[in-house]
């Protein structure tokens, strides 16, 4: 399949039909029509259709979707059919959050290493996960060929961790700090600004007093 | 100002702006040029303009733009000129990580209480913040004229949360479960799925191996 052919708007979408096919699945769901698709993620029956029209010729009049299948090509092109591994820097509270998360790991993203610099820390494990001084972290990445690096470190020593990881070949990083990384073209970053997120709800608390006063 | 005017492209970049004007504002820089502010946000100067424009008549030309001024206009579009009470459900390790952000209270959103149900946690607090059983979640709610609710548990629990929370009054929810909510039209729901994210990045990793093998 040419994954190029189908659009942004549509991938964008995909995580989330994902996420549905996936409960779908669980529940022991063989086949969905659009109709009762759309009842769940609450989209037109109209939009899925013309979504999932990319992945070609499943979907029949009267038949519905293969869940199973439509779930399985939907992660083929999410990446989801290889493996993915990753380390963690910064083992504060939201780093022992997402090292801990299961659905990362079912998802096939595997956490090999914490690394962090408080000496309380280095040695013990989350969830079986050991945290290590990040004076080691360059020589792991190297030794056990690290996809993703993800940061939960203050902004002010984000920047020097991220020229550490760029000079050992990372090529993927997801990042929770508040901060935006200048980073060559060939580097993939995915940005979690959670404050940004807090003020966008903000602005619609604020919009919906504006306009109902 | 008639905030119906701004488009909602442009409101999905005011979060950024707020951010790096912020910065600005912390270093001691008084004026910026659209071009000094391209080059750190990585934008164009005239998608800078044209956005920035939007809020009248400061930026002129050969002067820049008064960052004082321009962050404190787009706090109040973005609703941060007022302070908000929230609650957080989940005293887990991301509602730990949640609780104790000093950004978020930074920006005026208040921690009132954490509910959880767990007996080893209720009594003891995160940063201050008292951690209640989720019993006393309603009353606290009304009694304390909460406006946002943080949702950090498992799905599994989250639907019966929801339905409590609109019960008692609950306008805007914060949400960090992997499910979406079906709630009326009057309540404000933001949500943050990580895993959609991990997977956007996933997806674009597939796709620059795609293209460059």
């Amino acid at each position: 399949m040419e994954e190029k052919e189908i659009s942004k708007a549509v991938i964008s979408r995909l995580p989330r039909y994902f996420r549905y096919l996936g409960e779908l699945k669980e529940e022991g769901v063989e086949k969905i029509s659009s109709q009762e698709l759309s009842n769940r993620m609450k989209v037109t029956a109209s939009q899925i259709r013309q979504d999932l029209n990319n992945f070609g010729g499943f979907g029949q009049q009267g038949y519905g979707y293969n869940v199973s299948y439509l779930y399985e090509e939907i992660g083929n092109i999410l990446g989801l059919n290889r493996k993915h591994s990753m380390v963690l820097i910064g083992a504060g509270n939201l780093g022992g959050a997402l090292a801990g998360y299961e659905n990362f790991k079912n998802l096939g993203f595997d956490m090999k290493a914490v690394f962090d610099i408080d000496s309380k820390k280095i040695g013990k494990d989350i969830k079986g996960i050991p945290i290590m001084h990040t004076d080691r972290m360059s020589s792991f990445i190297k030794e056990n060929r690290i996809d993703i690096a993800v940061i939960a470190i203050p902004k002010t020593a984000a920047v020097g961790i991220v020229d550490e990881l760029l000079s050992c070949g990372i090529k993927a990083i997801w990042n929770y700090s508040h901060v935006d990384f200048d980073v060559p073209e060939d580097v993939i970053v995915e940005n979690v600004h959670l404050s940004e997120s807090l003020m966008r709800l903000s602005y619609n608390i604020n919009r919906y007093d504006q306009e109902h006063k």
